[in-house]
């Protein structure tokens, strides 16, 4: 096993009812803002919860965070931030209002230069930030309990990463009915999204992370066995709770703790949605099985694991028993509704050189676990994925 | 699944050397006080890495907390708190320290009257508590990152439990090297102590906890498959790593979140060892497959779950499956070298009706995860245990 630092210091209220409780976690006096997304939250209820929760206390609100949270949106949202003298942030809705309020979070107390550069190739140090926490109500990206968060910029067509101590939220509310309303394809997406998260910090080599494994190993199974629940039976609450809670511990630090990671799809399908604007989710399903098969004589070890462990495949050759696994999560991608070739969105494959050049751009010249995966391979990947 | 609200706040260190990088987790002018047991940690060289760390601070010592520590001797503790004006509590041994330490800050600060007082029955509540944090070298009460402890009464032969959100450590470090030199007779408590934390949240009864489920069965796995090797192979570094994180993640709250707990095998073990001296793994030993051969009816469904996904039994009958997985569990208990009945002790059953007027004392009137285990009931398992 690897040596590991393991913070988890966000607190979760998990359960029916639980916005009612939220009130309390936020410090006495705090001038709050609430930031959320496209108003879905208007129409199902959540957003009506959240403001009886904070009855009586002073709160301001900031709409309109994007899928994808832009840096020109959210530097919006800083204004506000300053101009009302907000001292917390309650990011209500799903990972991408959640990311926004992160970097909402630090850009905002940020007195260096342009916010832009605290994006992990531009290198600013991040050494404050005004504490923030989460409504969930779209379980996918795991956000709510992560110190990470992932920024677009509209102009430039970059979608760039941060991590920074201050953007750990003090505290999520996951309430799985709030998931009830959600249209089936961020649903699916979520799904994808959680498995994939769970896959990059699992399917790597072995290292005797024992516990790692049967954690991740248990996440998989979870989704694989709620994740077509939760398409076809929309408002089963322990199916939601269950998705809904395999999806933050999939990527709240646990799992990948002391256990190689790879990271190459999500490099590799954030140049997708940067340049075509499919959904992250959609990128993960094409990328990750063409990474599998690119790279399947380095992951061999745990690709068997993961066929007899998570598939139950126990017969055949070992390179019979891989084709299977990959074949599987494939199969489990598309039952979910997401296609795994390029083709399904219309993308012939012309402007893979162009997507090469963005990861040249953005550093992405070593991926995987192995720091490998030149632009090169990054090609063959995206060509195998046609 | 049920309603939880889940704290993970203690930062874990893990790995080889990582006491070296205590001192910046500890506030730059803290007055430190590093709490031990009997000596090892002298005898193995993990005092002279804590002192190295945190050379040039001030830095005072407080050794001889026994295994069960009592509040007789932790008082001694709160006097040198209060003289030396200590602000930082450091444990530095096994659950025993880390719990003993925990009633040493809650006690320290607290003034309305006797600090035994903040054992769970007494009912006194806690407010305050000088900060602590852990370095663990023997892995098995899981004390490290949660906000338990267990405190005995040598006057009186009370062993009692608290809790307090002030008696989180604040961060934990797990190095596996440091418990290389522990005697077997530690080593297997621990593993069995783990294993059986692990048991009380999980058998129980299905409410659709599909992750806590896979997580817990994880956990019994790895202890299992590196609980024999940890003996056989003192110095093999991944096993003693694998065990190490096994016991920590058995009770830091994450694998009960959201299920029914028992905690039955727990409190009549308790007495046990007020009574008779035995260790507290010993006790569990003896007393958990009593239990599960009690309430077989009612743990029917998770029994099965239990034989099937942890000891791979899927053949003969419903009943046949429930008894062999009891029996393996027994096995497995056995083969550590920790026996399952009393008699094993030279406990011939003449103090049964007195350990059952302990449990009456200690208000453990209805127990389990049904709360139904009456006197009656625990009088019969342990005589069921002879």
């Amino acid at each position: 096993m690897n040596n590991f630092s393991l913070n988890t210091p966000t607190k979760i209220l998990f359960g029916k009812g639980q916005i009612a409780n939220l009130g309390k976690e936020i410090p006495a006096g705090a001038r709050i803002l609430i930031t959320y997304g496209g108003g879905s939250i208007k129409k199902n209820g959540v957003l009506e919860q959240v403001r009886k929760a904070l009855e009586g206390r002073p709160v301001f609100e900031f709409g309109g965070i994007e899928p994808n949270p832009t840096y020109e949106t959210l530097m919006k949202a800083v204004e506000v931030v300053k101009a009302e003298q907000i001292d917390f942030l309650l990011a209500v809705g799903g990972g991408s209002v959640a990311d926004g309020t992160k970097f909402i979070g630090v850009a905002a107390t940020y007195t260096a230069g342009d916010p832009w550069d605290i994006l992990l190739t531009r290198g600013a140090k991040v050494t404050s930030g005004v504490p923030l926490a989460a409504v969930l109500t779209l379980p996918a990206t795991g956000s709510e309990s992560n110190n990470g968060a992932v920024i677009s910029r509209a102009a430039t067509g970059d979608k760039l990463a941060f991590f920074s101590p201050f953007s750990y939220p003090t505290f999520a509310v996951l309430d799985p009915v709030t998931t009830y309303t959600l249209p089936p394809r961020q649903i699916a997406n979520g799904v994808v999204d959680a498995f994939v998260h769970t896959v990059e910090q699992y399917l790597t080599y072995p290292v005797e992370g024992r516990v790692q494994d049967r954690f991740s190993e248990g996440l998989l199974l979870t989704l694989i066995e709620e994740g077509p629940r939760a398409l076809a039976e929309p408002e089963n609450y322990d199916v939601r709770a269950n998705v809904m809670w395999s999806a933050t511990l999939a990527l709240n630090g646990l799992i990948g703790a002391g256990v190689p990671q790879d990271w190459a799809t999500h490099m590799i399908g954030h140049e997708l949605t940067a340049m075509h604007g499919l959904d992250h989710a959609q990128t993960l399903a094409i990328v990750l099985p063409s990474v599998l098969e690119y790279k399947r004589e380095q992951k061999r070890a745990k690709l068997l694991q993961y066929a007899e462990r998570v598939w139950n495949l126990r017969d055949g050759s070992e390179d019979e028993r891989i084709a299977a696994a990959i074949q599987a999560t494939r199969d489990f991608f598309e039952k979910m509704g997401n296609p795994t070739r390029l083709s399904a969105y219309g993308i012939d494959g012309s402007t893979i050189p162009a997507l090469v050049e963005k990861l040249k751009e953005h550093g992405c010249t070593a991926l995987g676990e192995h720091q490998d995966i030149t632009l090169a391979d990054s090609q063959r990947i995206l060509e195998a994925a046609r």
